[in-house]
């Protein structure tokens, strides 16, 4: 085992309207924080070595019986298997309801006619080195966004409630692949693109393979 | 062209708790009857012929801006192309947040110990024939599946609204292999299973394959 293991890795910046991916280890915790505020942050994720295996927010919603989700709840699998559970949130206004902005959303919503910058290219890029196809990422944990769901079932973005250093931790139930963005959406950012921050703190292991 | 191409097909009755696959071509109206009412048929789809083109319930609420879908909405593949647009509707209470019941979901949230027919279970047979892995199965359209939210964002199952001879109508916007189902959750279906019925009145067409 490495010595550095134990310590929180060297914090991560993602600029704005990009994104990355990178491995956790079961047991490691993720730490993700918006730094100047109002700004979303999608996460996706599979089993590391088994694409097949992906997060899904219908099997979540299902066994949690909540579409909220904060400290003490589990994201889950397509096959059922815990994948995160949260373990510290200062936010607890998050959506596990909607797909990753792209292209086709900027088109349908918005009218965009050029390019825009979207959080599914971003994370299809960032996954492609690991092996994931476009198709294979599903609906994401959307990290910070503020989706309103009125009772006839009407959706509203709204401006996310996070603040400048607010963050949510994340415990890694399996070994996996995870991709996260600083969201490209006008609308989920309140009118700008800042930053996302991220770390993660390595899980103590007897034999670092 | 077949001269039966523009009549309804025989409708089909699915048994209680079990399911069956079928291919839509583009045009083609899927009728989905609840012959004795408080029953619901959780529905799946993928483009025939390219299976990783599948039904999104992120994509899907993003572009309708809504989770309760009627008349006039469309259903979304994930690479954002509609699969159904709804023609006709006599419950207008249906759900698109939950993933198909499965033996995982009644162990976790009923303690289910012994094996338990699933919806899930039941669009993996229906659907192997037409090359389909368990994993490409995500959250299902569950037609008239009573779900309330909460403000608070709690999720309650209840008791079907629909009534005997209560019916939804889709319009298929692609050729489409589909997975249907009586569903097998007694929550779901206020204690009792019963079978589901569907027919499907085929688009004319000027050239048949």
């Amino acid at each position: 085992m490495d010595d550095d293991d134990a310590l929180p890795s060297q914090p991560q910046r993602i600029a704005p309207q990009s994104g990355t991916a990178f491995k956790l280890r079961r047991g490691d915790l993720l730490r993700v924080s918006d730094p100047f505020g109002e700004q979303v942050a999608d996460l996706f994720a599979f089993q590391d070595g088994e694409a097949a295996c992906s997060l899904s927010s219908g099997r979540s919603i299902d066994y949690a019986s909540k579409v909220c989700f904060s400290v003490g709840d589990v994201l889950y699998a397509n096959d059922s298997q815990p994948m995160f559970t949260i373990v510290a949130d200062t936010v607890r206004r998050h959506d596990f309801l909607m797909a990753p902005c792209s292209q086709e959303m900027f088109a349908k919503l918005h009218h965009c006619q050029g390019p825009h910058p979207s959080c599914f290219d971003n994370l299809c890029r960032a996954l492609q080195p690991h092996g994931i196809a476009p198709h294979q990422i599903g609906t994401t944990f959307n990290i910070f966004m503020n989706v309103a769901i009125d009772l006839d079932g009407t959706v509203r973005v709204l401006p996310p409630t996070s603040r400048s250093g607010d963050f949510i931790e994340l415990r890694a139930e399996m070994d996996l692949v995870c991709g996260l963005t600083a969201c490209s959406a006008e609308q989920s950012n309140n009118g700008s693109f800042k930053p996302i921050d991220f770390a993660i703190v390595r899980a103590a292991v007897a034999h670092d393979a």
